[in-house]
C-alpha cells in the first residue's frame, strides 16, 4: 500500500516529476558547461569523466521520461524554456511523440514540430486514432498530410476525412470512432464472449452500441445493465432506447452542456439517416470545457490565444498587439471628446481631477451587465420576452447604483471644491453614464449573438470605449451648461 | 429510430421543454385572469368552464414535468420569473425535490428553499446521498439538518459528518461513497455472480476497488479488464496497482487536474493509513470544472457569485457592489493624484485629454500580463529559477510595447497640439507606464500566491489603481518638469 500511496498520490506527483527533471537537466548542463570551458588545453582523461557522466544523466533522464504518463511529459514540456524543452522533446522515445504532441498545448506544439522532420512526423502521427490525427492536422505540414493519407487503410481514410470536415465547434470534431457494437438479437452470454476476444476495450467504454444490420442505431446496453443480470437474457428488452444522441453538426458546446447535466461517459453520434458513426466521450469533453473556460478568460483580457511562456518576446508581443491597438484607438477617440471640452477645463481645472471617476465607474458596472448577460445567453436563458424585463432590471440596478455611488461622488467633488453646483453635475453624470453603461452593456452582446457572432468576443473593448467617451461627453457636457458662465 | 431522434435528440431538447412549459403556463395566467376579471358578477357556468381549463393546463404542466429529467426542471426553474418558477416548483412530485435541489445554482436554490417547510426540506433531503445531503447542508436551517441526523443511520451520520467536514475546495466535499468493493483472492466468476446480486450499479462505475480486511485499498480491477478476461481466472494477477489515489485533503483543483490529465472516470480516495474511504467521479469534476470558470469569469467583473437574473434589483445590486466601491476608492485616490498637478494643468490643458491615454493602455497590457502569470502559477508552471526570467521577458515586451504605441501615441500628441516636446513626454510616459504595468501585472498575483490568496481575485482592481494613478502620475509629473517653464 505505501508503494501505492508513494507512486501514485497525484497531488505531489507532477511537481517531483518537473522537479527531477529540472535537477537532471541541470547537472547535465554544469557538465556541459564545464566540458566547454576546458575545450582548449585538451585533457584527455577529464574529457572522458565528464562524457561518461554527461551520458549517465542523460540516461538517468531517459529512464526517468519512459517511465511518465504522456500527459505528464507534455506537462513539463510546457514548463521548460525553449533549449531544454527540445533536449527532453529528443530524449523522448520516437512511438511516443505523436501520443504527447496531442497532449502539449498548441503553442508549444508548434515548437515541437518545427524541429521534426518529414519522416519524423508522420511516424508519429501514425500511432494515433483517425480522430487524433484530425486534431492534429492544422498544425502539420501538407506534405506529412499527404504521406499520412497514403499510409492509411480506406476505412481510416474516409474517418479521418469525416473528422476534418467539420468545424472546431462542432460535435464532429469532438468524436471518435473506437465503439463496441452489438446486435440485439443475442443472448448477454454471446455479448460477454464477444468482449472476451478484445484485447482491450476503447477507453471509455461504458456502454454498447446496439445497432440493426444497416448500421442504424437503436439503442445502447450499459455495461452496468451487462452486468447485473443474467447471461441468459436477451439483449433486445435490455435496450435503453430513450437515449441522448448527437448529431455531428451539433455544436460542441451544447454537447458539453449535456455531458455536465445528464452526467455522461460517453454519447453515440447518430447521422441524418440514423445510422451511427462515432461517439463522443467525457474525457474530450472535460478538455473541451477548459479549453472553452481558458480561452473565455484570455479573450477577456484581450489574448488572442494561450501563450507558451517560454516564447518569444516578438511571439508573445504578437499575441497582444491587436487587442493594445484596438484600445488605443478607442483611448485616441475619448481623448478627442476631452479635446472638444478644452476651453471648460482651462476655465474650471476641478474637472479633470474628477472626470475619470466619472468613465471608470460606468465602466465597471457596465462590465458586471454584460458579464451576466453574456452567461444567460450561452444557457439560452434570454427568449425576447424577457430580454425587456431585463433590460429594465438593469436599468433599475445602475439607477440605484447611480444614486447610491454618484451620490458619494457628489459628496466627495463638493467637499473637495467646495462647490454644490460640481456635486451636482458630478452626481448627475455618474448616473446617466451608469444607465448609459446599463444599456450599451446590455445591448452589445445581444447583438453580436443576433449577428451570429460569439457575444464574449470584443464586447469589453466597446463597451469601454462607449462608457468612457460617453462618461467624457455626460461629465463635461454638464459642466458647460451648468458650471461654466 | 425517428422515435430516438425525436425524443432524444439534445440539442432541441432543453430549449423546447422550457418553451413548451413557457407555453402552458401563459395559457394558465390567461385563464387565470379572466377569472379575476370577472370575479365581482359571478357567473356560475362561466367559472366552471374556467375552472376545468385551469385544472387542464395544470395537470398538463404536471405531466410535462414528471418527464423531464431533474437536471432539466432545474434548468427551467432557473430560467423562469420568480412567480412562475415557484408555481412550477409547487407541481413538481415531492419525492423529486431533492435531486432537483441539488441541480439548481445557489441563488435559485435560496428561492426555493425559501417557500419549504422543515418537513418538506427533510423529505426533499432524505432522498439524497450522504454526500449530497453535504452539498445541500450550507443552504439548510439549523433544524432541519438535526431532522436529518436523527433520520440518518450510524453509518450514514459518519459519512455525513465526513462529507461535511472538508472545505469546499477540498477532494473531501466532491467524494462519493457509492462504490463496489471486492477481495482480490477470488476469481471473476465469483465477481460477475456478486454484481449480478445488485439491482443497479453506482453511477460511473468503470472500475470496482479491491481492498483487503481492514478496508486498506488494494488497486482496482477495471471492468474493462473484468470483461475481456476467463471467468475462471483470479482477481490477484488482474488487479491494477499503478492507479492514482486522492487523499480526502488534496486540493479539489489538483484532482480536476488529474482527471483531465489522466482521462479518468473514477477515482478511489484514500485516507493517511491506506484505508478507502471514498470515490470521486468524472461527474462531479465537471461541474467542479465548470464552476470553477464560472467563477474566474464573474470574479473578474467583480461579481460576488452567480446571480439568479430573476433576482430583485436590491439582491442584484449588493452582488455588485463591493467591487463598484472599492473602483471608486481607487478612482478617487487616481482623482487625488491629478489633483496635485492642478496648476500644470491649467498653464497646458492638451495635458487633461492625454492623459486616459497613458493610464488605460497602461492598465489594459498589466492585465495581459497578470492573466498569463495566473494561469501559469494555476499550472504550476512558474518557480523560483524562472520567475525572474518570466519578469525579463514582461519587462521585454512592454518596453517593446511602449516604443511602438508609445510612439504612435507620442506622434498622435504632436501632430493635434504641434509641440515636439510633448509628444516626447508622452512617448516616455506610455513606455514607463507599460513597465511599471508589467512589474505590478506580475508581482500582485505572486505576492496573493505567497500569502495563501487566490491569485485570481482582487489583482485586477489592485492593477488598475497602480497603472491609473502611476500613469497620471508618471504623466503629469514629466509634464511639470519638462513643459511648464
Amino acid at each position: 500500500m505505501s508503494e501505492i500511496d508513494h507512486d501514485s498520490h497525484y497531488t505531489e506527483n507532477v511537481q517531483e516529476h518537473l522537479q527531477k527533471v529540472q535537477a537532471l537537466l541541470e547537472k547535465h548542463a554544469l557538465v556541459e558547461s564545464l566540458a566547454h570551458r576546458q575545450e582548449m588545453p585538451r585533457n584527455e582523461r577529464h574529457g572522458l569523466v565528464e562524457t561518461l557522466l554527461h551520458k549517465q544523466h542523460l540516461n538517468e533522464l531517459r529512464e526517468k521520461l519512459d517511465s511518465l504518463h504522456p500527459a505528464d511529459i507534455a506537462y513539463i514540456l510546457e514548463s521548460l524554456p525553449i533549449e531544454q524543452r527540445l533536449l527532453v522533446w529528443d530524449l523522448v522515445k520516437a512511438e511516443r511523440d505523436g501520443e504527447i504532441l496531442i497532449e502539449v498545448s498548441d503553442a508549444v506544439r508548434e515548437t515541437l514540430i518545427a524541429t521534426m522532420s518529414r519522416d519524423e512526423l508522420r511516424e508519429a502521427a501514425e500511432q494515433l486514432d483517425t480522430d487524433e490525427i484530425a486534431d492534429l492536422a492544422p498544425d502539420l505540414p501538407q506534405a506529412v498530410m499527404r504521406d499520412l493519407f497514403k499510409s492509411l487503410s480506406i476505412e481510416e481514410r474516409e474517418q479521418l476525412r469525416e473528422a476534418m470536415s467539420y468545424p472546431e465547434d462542432a460535435v464532429g470534431a469532438l468524436m471518435d470512432f473506437d465503439m463496441v457494437t452489438i446486435r440485439e438479437d443475442v443472448t448477454l452470454e454471446v455479448v460477454s464472449r464477444y468482449l472476451r476476444r478484445f484485447d482491450e476495450l476503447p477507453d471509455h467504454t461504458d456502454q454498447l452500441f446496439v445497432i440493426d444490420r444497416d448500421d442504424v442505431f437503436k439503442g445502447t446496453l450499459p455495461l452496468n445493465i451487462l452486468l447485473i443480470n443474467e447471461p441468459e437474457m436477451e439483449v433486445a428488452p435490455l435496450v435503453i432506447h430513450e437515449t441522448i444522441t448527437l448529431h455531428p453538426d451539433d455544436k460542441a458546446d451544447q454537447a458539453a452542456q449535456a455531458f455536465e447535466r445528464y452526467d455522461l461517459v460517453s454519447t453515440p453520434v447518430v447521422d441524418e439517416d440514423g445510422r451511427l458513426v462515432g461517439r463522443v466521450t467525457v474525457n474530450t469533453v472535460v478538455d473541451f470545457i477548459r479549453a472553452e473556460s481558458e480561452s473565455d478568460v484570455l479573450n477577456l483580457a484581450g489574448l488572442r490565444e494561450e501563450e507558451d511562456i517560454f516564447a518569444s518576446v516578438w511571439k508573445s508581443a504578437q499575441n497582444r498587439w491587436t487587442w493594445l491597438a484596438l484600445n488605443l484607438c478607442t483611448a485616441f477617440f475619448a481623448s478627442r471628446v476631452i479635446g472638444a471640452f478644452e476651453n471648460t477645463i482651462a476655465k474650471y481645472v476641478a474637472l479633470a481631477t474628477l472626470m475619470p471617476i466619472v468613465a471608470g465607474i460606468a465602466g465597471n458596472s457596465a462590465n458586471q451587465t454584460t458579464t451576466i448577460i453574456i452567461r444567460a445567453l450561452a444557457l439560452g436563458q434570454i427568449s425576447p420576452s424577457n430580454a425587456r424585463r431585463l433590460l429594465y432590471k438593469e436599468l433599475a440596478i445602475s439607477g440605484f447604483n447611480g444614486l447610491v455611488w454618484g451620490g458619494v461622488a457628489g459628496l466627495f467633488a463638493y467637499f473637495l471644491y467646495k462647490d454644490t453646483m460640481l456635486g451636482l453635475v458630478m452626481t448627475s453624470a455618474m448616473l446617466l453614464n451608469l444607465l448609459l453603461g446599463a444599456i450599451v452593456g446590455m445591448m452589445i452582446p445581444l447583438t453580436l449573438q443576433k449577428m451570429g457572432r460569439d457575444p464574449a468576443i470584443g464586447s469589453s473593448v466597446m463597451l469601454t470605449a462607449i462608457t468612457d467617451s460617453g462618461g467624457f461627453f455626460i461629465f463635461l457636457g454638464l459642466a458647460t451648461l451648468f458650471l461654466i458662465h
